[in-house]
């Protein structure tokens, strides 16, 4: 347990990652950490941010939404400013190092904190857009191992709720977002009533869901959902989203959101 | 407002349509009154119900959804009890009719009743099923006019929740289920966290939809739900159902539903 000098620079270097998420943009991860998933790059997709609005996205991690999102905006030709709140203080530095990375440190900032401190960290309605790609897994489903220091480990944190539920993600957009504010997230389909409750509760109503199936045929495995906050209820379904098509070769709608084209 | 004798037949037999549903079936409907839609048809095809069990169809209007679902068990070689309960004396009897016509007046029985009375009406878990395809409207949401007798014309029932909310139905279902029994319905995605809330309310949990949408890249029109009376939490979102593909013809699904093959 003994610090070895220059060991622990060494073992940084060879860990982490540069990946290229498009538009000249970078985004640094542990390689045996919590890395981004497809979730994360379909959220940034399906969420906006207004002219000249304010975002936070919670439980940012490596900082890939605000990053994606900012690319967006850029792209429709609006500005706005992007915040990423992340407990884990290596993961909230490496987002700060990434943003230092792409020259945005002025416009993504990365904060380290507790989304369950949200009220404290904040003034109340001071978001336009709240994100969040939060812990899909209940705390108490699958086994938990702590590290040699008695904590979570990072991985297992993103993945289950240990550190916090979604019902706490749901307290503190509430808290963070003006009146009518938006609140888009993705979660597993299987907890659809319980966040819907938790949605409810913290007077969000749902307005759109985009249900993503992995191809025609096959069930939904994410649910991307946009709720308002003091706004009345009338639910949209929007057309589902396929990864792939039924030949094991990703949709034309994935290639977009990815920045891809098609090769043939 | 003098009677005219013969009138009333002669009327009867011209106001009535007699619709091929398939598998040697008819139903008789009013020409100008409710006539069932796609909806029911769905409804039927989604819902089940066990070898020997018994089914409820609130709502049941025309019969529609009790025959079909008698002729799909037959076809699983199963078989089963269905009851249709409907509030309108005229829709009842006509349904009833529907049922002697095809020789199923033992099989799909048809009771005059309100779903509000379903508890006085009929035993405590006396059913393994519950379907319904319930009014879609809010009463409240658009202009209704009344009968020369002060009614609420049977045509606008069917549709606006003048006589009943879908709380109503998701009460019945729930004293009328037996523990583990299934509830089938369909209803506007617009309202289904209304309908979510309820369900919670009555003692089930939401297992899985369906979403129908009329075409690929169109928003999702009606949902399809299976709930389970005292069941644990866990959804499944179902592959989409198309009732069109991109061309405008309808799906392969669609037309196997409604027992038509392909013509090329």
């Amino acid at each position: 347990m003994t610090a070895q000098p220059g060991s622990r620079n060494e073992k940084t270097a060879s860990e982490i990652t540069r990946d290229d998420i498009g538009n000249g943009l970078f985004i640094l991860q542990k390689k045996d950490g919590f890395r981004f998933g497809i979730d994360a790059v379909l959220l940034s997709h399906f969420a906006s941010v207004s002219d000249g609005g304010r975002a936070m996205d919670l439980c940012t991690g490596s900082g890939i939404i605000p990053h994606l999102m900012w690319a967006d905006a850029r792209k429709a030709g609006r500005s706005a400013s992007f915040l990423g709140l992340e407990i884990s203080e290596s993961a909230a530095s490496l987002a700060k190092e990434s943003a230092l990375l792409n020259g945005l440190s002025g416009e993504v900032e990365i904060v380290q904190g507790d989304v369950k401190e949200a009220a404290e960290l904040f003034p109340a309605g001071s978001f336009d857009t709240v994100t969040c790609n939060p812990p899909y897994t209940k705390a108490g489903c699958g086994r938990v191992e702590l590290t040699a220091d008695g904590k979570f480990p990072e991985k297992m944190a993103a993945r289950h709720e240990l550190l916090m539920t979604f019902g706490d993600a749901a307290s503190a957009a509430r808290h963070l977002l003006k009146s009518g504010g938006w609140f888009y997230l993705v979660h597993r389909p299987a907890r659809l009533p319980e966040i819907m409750g938790s949605l409810k509760e913290n007077a969000f109503s749902l307005k759109m869901i985009r249900f993503v199936h992995p191809a025609p045929g096959r069930e939904a495995t994410m649910a991307l959902l946009a709720a308002q906050k003091n706004a009345g209820e009338q639910l949209t379904v929007l057309p589902p989203l396929f990864v792939e098509d039924g030949s094991g070769t990703w949709t034309d709608e994935l290639l977009s959101i990815y920045g891809m084209e098609r090769k043939d």
